[in-house]
């Protein structure tokens, strides 16, 4: 068996509890005995990071980003110290490392800071001695020397960047489900792992609903064209592949159906089709970092039209603060119209760049079950339709079996 | 007022939850106000220390001392970030700086690492911008880059140092105590709080059993001239000041009567009183890191002798394995014996260097009230006497009644 450096990342659930911890020990133990050289990324335990956040609103309303990235990030060491003890415990020697010790440099935007450069040179080093670099995961240290957290879900961005800067041959990204599948197992149980996917099928999964992984790290991968492996740290089973290449001639035409009720649809309504007319709207709503996702607009029908859009329904109070004072004044539209209760439900699958027939099926499968699609958006490799709450978990239980993907 | 640069330390139970949190901030707030600089030094909040040894006991028996320190010192880290925020609050401005960045360079030894040398270079620029520096106690980077603990107690030592470094003109541990007393308050209802007490007074009372300060804190102040003012953070009140100098000409002759319940008695029964002997019994106790305190040796009787110490009754058991496989071989002593009842009372003061009958009256009030002394220790400034700890308490009571120290 050739031998391999391989980043390995575990999440919050995987090392949860001292027993959990002990498991990714005696993982990493047999990976060592198979002579793969590791290195470990690690998030914080369980719910820490909800609790610290919990212990701060307690302290303080301010709560400065410097300060929180300081008590956020003193979770992931806590973790990187314990796992380090448990792999004592084994006789495999480890060290944890920090951001900053693991050479993370990172702009100073605190709560969400961007990696500007990984130098991994003590762990190259502790990797040429044999020792396993424990690292704590989501964190480095700013321009200004002080420490930064990269926001939830930063780990599997930490471990990706990390797997870059040290050329490994792969990144396995450990969670607690065992892969990707082709849709929700809970809601489709004909739903099958997916063995091996490529990075833009994945990014328009995890754009339109699938929970793992995250997609920043996703990107940073597709861009470094990092192999990812996401896997279970509860089954230990193989889990889905991604690369940027497709590893089947022969592969199905749609690789998953996805679906999203995180999102509310906001509609305005009858404005006056001139110039700049969607680009003053979106500026008004990107100035509040409100997070806009699908975005349709009709033609105009006697010079007036609706531009409709969706956002994450946490944020529909802040649309509609900044949309009724300013929008219709500035807009000169009629209305604002919102909906909490949609749904929307993806197509997703490279093969269907080559194949026009995709789109016509889907309609035709939600049409015969009386769904009624509200909007529509596509990409080369995906459709979307929004459609009502109701009928979501319906639509993506007839895609997948309409689209072949039953196992 | 005159303004000052002030370095405050609050230890676990002054920081232990959010509405003590907030306490500390306002007493910052008001120091602030009245034009005072401020460096704070943070303890981990509460129990948080022990918890962390707790789960740190739940995952590996191994617990290597790199890995204990990443652990530990998170504590710390969160304890600065939330106080940091609750100054946010007041409209404060402060950072947070851990033990490197606040410039603490150590040796390697973990768990219980020594200050090489403190470049406080962050902490003076933030002083200067007007921002209140919050560093984490007890806590550095060694030399090999690793995370180090400075140990239990160590926030004190690091609000010293830091005091030392900045030249500042007092560093105040604020404790859950108001004070250094005459004598333990709950034993001696007629204690009194010493306004003005020297190192050298300070550091015989807490080797002989006064709870706070930590000692190694004490030797360092001591040593680099660091004025202390040992107060509470729950009462607020002034406490007690600690510096070098001999404050009041006509101090009184005997400052404090401390005891200790916590040690155990050691007796190397018949020994031959040969040249080399307590060299080799103390070396074979040093190498097992036993901490030996009092030693008491008899002139020899017919060339044999007796050799009695006390240790702390936690490394009593240590001490016989070491004696009964060792000792009776290679001392040729008769008998190891030893006691776990036994109290150390002891009566402290500059005075007493040029008053030599204070040990007289202290063995007198102890036999006129049937307390048998078993064994006996000076220095210029204090009188130690080991009795039987059913009698300590008693003991405690009436020296501090006949030193004239009640209140």
């Amino acid at each position: 068996m050739s031998v391999a450096l391989v980043v390995q990342k575990f999440g919050g659930t995987s090392v949860a509890d001292p027993e959990r911890m002990r498991n990714v020990a005696d993982h990493v133990a047999r990976c060592r005995r198979r002579g793969d050289s590791v290195v470990l990324v690690i998030s914080a335990m369980g719910k820490e990071t909800d609790e610290l956040l919990r212990m701060a609103e307690r302290v303080s309303s301010t709560r400065p980003g410097r300060e929180m990235d300081m008590l956020i990030t003193a979770g992931e060491r806590k973790a990187v110290a314990l796992l380090c003890m448990a792999l004592a415990d084994l006789g495999v020697a480890a060290h944890s490392f920090t951001g900053s010790q693991a050479g993370f440099l990172t702009d100073t935007n605190h709560r969400n800071a961007r990696i500007l450069e990984v130098n991994p040179d003590r762990i190259a080093d502790a990797i040429e001695e044999g020792i396993v670099p424990v690292v704590a995961g989501s964190q480095g240290v700013s321009t200004e020397r002080d420490v930064t957290f990269l926001g939830r879900g930063g780990s599997d961005t930490t471990a990706v960047a990390l797997a870059k800067a040290l050329d490994a041959d792969m990144c396995e990204l450990y969670t607690d489900v065992s892969g990707v599948f082709t849709s929700d197992p809970r809601i489709v149980t004909a739903a099958t792992k997916i063995s091996s996917i490529t990075f833009d099928e994945l990014l328009e999964m995890t754009a339109t609903g699938c929970p793992k992984p995250a997609m920043r790290s996703v990107e940073v991968a597709h861009s470094h064209d990092v192999a990812l492996h996401i896997r279970s740290a509860f089954t230990w089973e193989t889990g889905t592949l991604v690369t940027n290449t497709e590893q089947d001639m022969e592969q199905p035409i749609i690789r998953a159906v996805t679906h999203d009720l995180s999102e509310s649809k906001v509609t305005v309504a009858k404005v006056p089709d001139t110039p700049g007319l969607a680009a003053t709207l979106f500026r008004m709503l990107a100035d509040e970092s409100i997070d806009v996702d699908m975005i349709v607009q009709n033609t105009s029908d006697a010079g007036v039209t609706d531009i409709s859009f969706t956002v994450p329904s946490d944020q529909l109070s802040a649309v509609t603060a900044v949309l009724e004072d300013d929008a219709i004044k500035q807009l000169g539209a009629e209305s604002i119209r919102t909906d909490d209760s949609i749904g929307r439900v993806s197509v997703v699958g490279a093969g269907m760049k080559s194949n026009p027939g995709v789109a016509a099926t889907v309609f035709e499968v939600l049409a015969a079950h009386d769904i009624n699609i509200q909007m529509i958006s596509t990409s080369a490799i995906r459709i979307s339709c929004v459609i009502d709450a109701q009928q979501c978990e319906d639509a993506v239980q007839l895609l997948h079996t309409a689209m072949g993907l039953d196992g």
